[in-house]
């Protein structure tokens, strides 16, 4: 890390740097401008580098501290150059993959989710996707078949062959799901749930870690760190969208936050441009756009009945519009020289 | 709700948003203007609201609806005009009444949280705050000392006359907190963690809930709403910044929107400006910020050596600094005619 | 308009509403729901419909006021269904056409500006651009050549054989651009600068008008209508990247308010990476994703050597580069089945 | 400034960036870590620092250049570690002297301004305002009295005995407008407006800069900085609310925004709850807050029938709120220790 200290920074104060600097294990070198003396440190354990950078910043004639080395690791491209390809059962995503996961936002019956399924699978998806656990932000809301919907959703995924995804929102939960279905859902709102990170992280299994709408990019690589410390790197990234300041789409879909994320990590981004935009009219070309920017998949809500769905309607496609968006999917994937 | 159709809408498409509406229940009254036909829809119960709401929008010829009640309802000032005086056992916020919550950060040492503790009592804040469990965003940070810090914390409060709170992360950390500790704090991060809100709410304890970093007021006071839905209204509301462009300061405290929620809330509402600005030199200017702007309480960090602290050094105030605000906080009071 | 009422409104309240609309020519009819009287308020001239929404949020009793029509007319798809066609000189944008306008952030020199106009004419874009006057956020930085940048782009190309746009960043500005270039861009800076819309919009030229990076589409809109009531329609809009909360790119290029946008207006809307991602790795990625989105054009930024740039090298493309984005480019836009 | 090199970087990439140091008149000095090489720069002017930041950039094998300077000097601290006071006319504001500027948004007529320009004056507001030239974001809002309305300002000011201020929007309407107005107003609008900044800070008077909505404290200190650079360092700087994700206020009133700005400025910041908060209600706490939060003044818009404003009555006060506000006021800065 770099300390800069304050204009005229007195020599007591950059010596009691330089002690706790030495104290922690820092090898440092100080160079005097003519504005700003600058020293730069080097070394310490990974464990240790914020709680250093913290306290820095705390001594008297600090003016702050820039740190060097990347917050993540064995998620960073830096680490590992090429690609990583990560699978869910059969589907796999990443590397010059491009996978689709699709299916209803919520699971509301055998029959809705069956009709769903076998819509989604005939127009190419890989994986089935079903919410039964609902995040839903007023307590008045429809909040999800819980243990009943991750049977169903087991279910049906066997029936029509498709592998399956659904959202935990928090450790208890992991265990009931991992019954029945094939991988876990991180959503937005937990991806800073740091110990359902580690606990889902722990089972092996592929987990998918939607950027929090919050979210820095860096900040989510982090998160997705936490997932592989657990020693599991079967992580798919996913891209919903961020809160900005026009809400006419219900977030902001960061294509340019996905592009500059692949650079920074070697997993696999997808993209959900339904609960991005939130409305079904800006779905197909909100997904072409992530194809063409790079995504290494897509997940798509689809609902036999939008009109009649118990929650996120507006933005579920038709079977018949997610089969024509398909089509258009697969003739972008061509000309970008990969595969679905 | 009023459903605006898009100009030029058919006669079938309002028949049709009509028919739904008499469906699910819902009196209503058509007006055709000039450009656009607009109908007023009444009724309904609470639970089906969004739900018809997202089912009108699918429908062919809708162009938006738009909600009229709002949607939270036990913590509204419309059925509660009053201000709501809440308690951690001796300490009360509101209705006048202003209180400081404050410790350090995170709990590191029985020396370090007994020197903190006392310095805060002999100041005048009114409960003892300390971090147990520590959501940290990278997973190389130190995470707290966990039921050992729950212990500590209850066992300091004890002996130096102060009521405690501290954070729980997760429904399973609940218990053994409650063994220790007067009141749950749900962090920014979890506000929208619907099964420990439901949880926490059901303990009866006061909950001090924080508003998310990206949540709107309103979304901050739905959140309060699952809370109060348990049956608990002893909840105690913390504005704490949020995200903004500018990273000038930490988060961005949107003292604004402390105002505009008191307006809409009968709950009071304490400020965190440690937090919110990330830096020991803007607490003070921003801790008296909010207490002009109408705020019922405080939270502060406090360190006896905030340059050797584990986490958040650089926004903690030294015991003498902390004194000497609560000096000044308490003239202000007294100018604003409050008490604390 | 609708108002709406507080819960238990005075019956004097409603009264003295009915008769403000009333003596502002407003119709009028009155709902009373269980909790809240509403009102819907139909008429009123263009010209004073906000100033009598705002006068009535005044009144007591009044909750809020909610305008039902939208704030633009010109330039809205409501008014003119079918794309427009917008052209700069020979180049056509919209409805099907996508065009490519290309060219250096800022004129160097007569060298430079060949060098690039010759590259991306070769490479198929169909209009030059460069910066003469620069909105440099810092006094120190370069300015720009000002008068004799104009005066270059003209000649370079008429050289070329393409027509050129700049940016104009005051009104006296205009006319010395326009006796040597062809189109006018108002930048991102300047959305608001009413009276160079205006003024801009009264020269009858083609006005390339950049979305404010901090404006909702809504505004957007509402300055392309501040151009049109000057009697001109030839609009080109262009989406350049928005301010939020992350910084890893220098915008977050906001493509699904462009397609939000195209959903509102007519006018064809083009897209500017460059500026939006502030980094070269990024523009082609962003360009593609923007133009299967369904963007009507791009804007990127060549220079013919990019670690020489007095300004933006880090997102200016080479001239090979750009000639292998807009092959991509070309398969892409016959994918899409529209022409270049 | 300081060059990071990516991991492995080649030694020519190294020698390269060193190579152009050189050329470009720096010295430099070479760390080498176990994962990154890092180059320290020192020298240059200050007119080329951003270019030969941005061209490094440019160069293989560069990670990231961080600056180390920053990017404004005339209006720093460091340069100028006193806080300046600033004078319209009788009025101060800055180093302990807390004024008022107060007046209709919008001046409307003869009777409208005399009459809040007596309440304003006997509530004990120090400064007159009023607008003549007015941006509304649509073309159909009315657009202030122009060069008339000037005139009514100047005059009625003489008579209240007042000095006043109101809004320039570009340069041709500076010189009317010093012909009878003490001070120009910079608006949120055209902060980044350059050639405004330059021409309006040449006439040598005092210039009211407004933070742009959407601009950086440090992007806000920069356009100060072009002010200032025209000799001129009679700046009063004007917080007004920033924008975010949350729209329950107008804009985000930024206060600790404002507090880190005058840790960096030597410069007076005075606060503008009126159209941050864009509601009466919320004027008076907001106000408060700014004070106690160290602003040096405030600017509140006055309005003698807020119901029957032409332009943003709901955030006018009447003269008795606002009369009732000035004695807090009073008292706080009492408290505080400063004068008014």
């Amino acid at each position: 890390m770099i300390i800069v200290m304050v204009p005229g920074a007195k020599e007591a104060d950059i010596k009691r740097v330089l002690a706790r600097l030495e104290q922690r294990g820092y090898g440092h070198h100080v160079s005097a401008g003519v504005e700003r003396t600058i020293i730069g440190a080097i070394g310490a354990n990974e464990r240790e580098k914020q709680q250093v950078a913290e306290q820095l910043m705390g001594l008297p004639g600090v003016e702050r501290v820039v740190p060097i080395l990347k917050p993540y690791k064995l998620v960073s491209r830096d680490h590992h150059p090429e690609g990583t390809v990560v699978t869910i059962g059969t589907a796999r995503f990443g590397a010059g993959k491009v996978g689709v996961i699709a299916g209803p936002c919520t699971i509301e019956s055998e029959k809705q989710l069956r009709e769903a399924a076998l819509a989604v699978k005939n127009a190419g998806a890989v994986v089935l996707r079903g919410g039964a656990f609902k995040p839903r932000s007023s307590p008045y809301d429809f909040q999800g078949l819980r243990e009943e919907g991750v049977e169903l959703l087991g279910a049906i995924g066997q029936e029509v062959e498709l592998p399956t995804i659904t959202e935990v929102m928090e450790p208890r939960q992991i265990e009931v799901v991992l019954q029945h279905v094939d991988a876990l859902q991180i959503g937005a709102r937990n991806m800073s749930n740091f110990d359902l990170l580690r606990e889902a992280g722990a089972t092996g299994r592929t987990i998918m870690l939607k950027r929090g709408y919050a979210a820095t990019v860096e900040e989510w690589l982090k998160a997705a760190e936490y997932v592989a410390t657990s020693g599991n790197l079967n992580i798919l990234l996913c891209e919903r969208g961020i809160r900005s300041f026009d809400s006419i789409t219900r977030f902001t879909l960061d294509l340019g936050g996905m592009a500059a994320a692949k650079l920074e990590t070697h997993l696999p981004i997808i993209v959900d441009p339904s609960h991005a935009t939130g409305t079904h009219k800006l779905v197909s070309p909100m997904a072409l756009a992530a194809v063409a920017g790079g995504a290494d998949g897509l997940m798509i809500e689809v609902h036999p009945h939008p009109d009649q769905a118990r929650c996120d309607g507006p933005q579920s496609l038709t079977p018949k519009r997610f089969a024509s968006l398909m089509d258009q999917v697969r003739s972008l994937v061509q000309v970008m020289g990969e595969t679905m």
